[in-house]
């Protein structure tokens, strides 16, 4: 029983690498972002700056989670677990990956005439902001519901990125000095769909925990 | 023994289903550059038809890694190959969402006027290709020295796509009809990127299992 009791702390050790690495992905999210709409160069710097620190804490989670299959003989469902959060890992390095994507945007567009539509970026910024956070509070609470609202909105930010998408185009097309800065926007908020996009797997992933249904590749949403 | 023996026969069949990914992954990317660089949209329609393959041989080795996890207690070598095999397999599918992008921007483009740096698409195409296959055989064959040339490509193909986007901007700055089908193009060569980019994931992959080095956000290859 002792073994089994240790295997089960070290799984919430796991959980607990997960919602630490969860924030600092938010934290950079949410700074990125904002240091577009600020036109804010040295919280975009911050971003750079504190990639190295996620990409550590990836490589330190995924050899806690191969630890935990080598020394041990783990049941189906903490098989299932250890399994999902080596993926959700993946996950939430890559949306680090992009938040410094934008950041490096972020840092072109400083020095560039602002454009009308960079007015959309707070909102779609928000929306993705949202769907990660459910996306890791649904992994840590094991919430299916949470996971399914976090589907849901992923359906709105593609929306709204092609409606920006198309606002940007105009804007090129209007006048030759505004391509480079909306070029730029173009792949800020496509950044801000792919983020959503690591957000999904992630719920999908906590749906096939707590529910044990495959919802990849799927179009219906499970009920 | 017999057990032993039977396992063995379990990892190839792993091996072999991700090599049969591999080359659904290689066809589509091919198919996708060829429709941009040919105007082709029937061959664009191929790659979207035959996405769903993809994704369902995606879960199909999911689900025989996971169930070799359970079914065994595998050796620490056996357990890094399945675990290496899980991140390949994720790679793979998300090259083949790239390909779906590029086949997206094919069907569009071929509605749009033709523009000049449209004649750079072959050359970028075919080493992300090269990248691509390179780092299939490199896991199916554990060969370290074909993982390196793969990493060593990457950065060609990063400088290759930002000199083709300043291309792509003064062509739009130039000429304001010219500024959709280079949008297209911009995305084009940002997905034939990150295709590139998953590929160096795989051989980074290669590289821990073949050397047990980890290579994953390190600035130096290892000799």
């Amino acid at each position: 029983m002792g073994t089994v009791r240790h295997f089960l702390v070290e799984l919430e050790r796991l959980k607990h690498l997960l919602l630490q690495q969860g924030s600092l992905v938010e934290a950079a999210i949410y700074r990125s972002v904002a240091a577009v709409t600020g036109r804010n160069e040295a919280l975009a710097r911050d971003v750079l700056k504190n990639e190295v620190q996620i990409d550590r804490l990836e490589v330190q989670i995924d050899d806690f989670a191969v630890s935990l299959l080598a020394l041990q003989q783990p049941m189906a469902t903490d098989l299932r677990l250890i399994f999902a959060s080596v993926k959700i890992n993946n996950d939430l390095e890559r949306m680090g990956d992009l938040a410094v994507n934008i950041a490096h945007r972020a840092v072109s567009l400083v020095s560039q005439p602002s454009i009308g539509p960079a007015a959309e970026i707070p909102r779609i910024g928000e929306m993705v902001e949202s769907m990660v956070r459910k996306s890791i509070d649904s992994f840590i609470h094991g919430d299916p519901d949470a996971a399914r609202e976090v589907l849901a909105a992923d359906d709105d930010v593609d929306k709204l990125r092609t409606a920006i998408a198309e606002k940007l185009v105009g804007c090129m097309e209007q006048d030759s000095r505004n391509i480079r800065p909306s070029v730029d926007l173009l792949f800020v908020i496509k950044n801000l769909e792919r983020i959503a996009d690591h957000a999904t797997n992630v719920a999908e992933d906590v749906l096939f925990l707590t529910k044990g249904i495959d919802v990849r590749h799927h179009a219906e949403l499970p009920r």
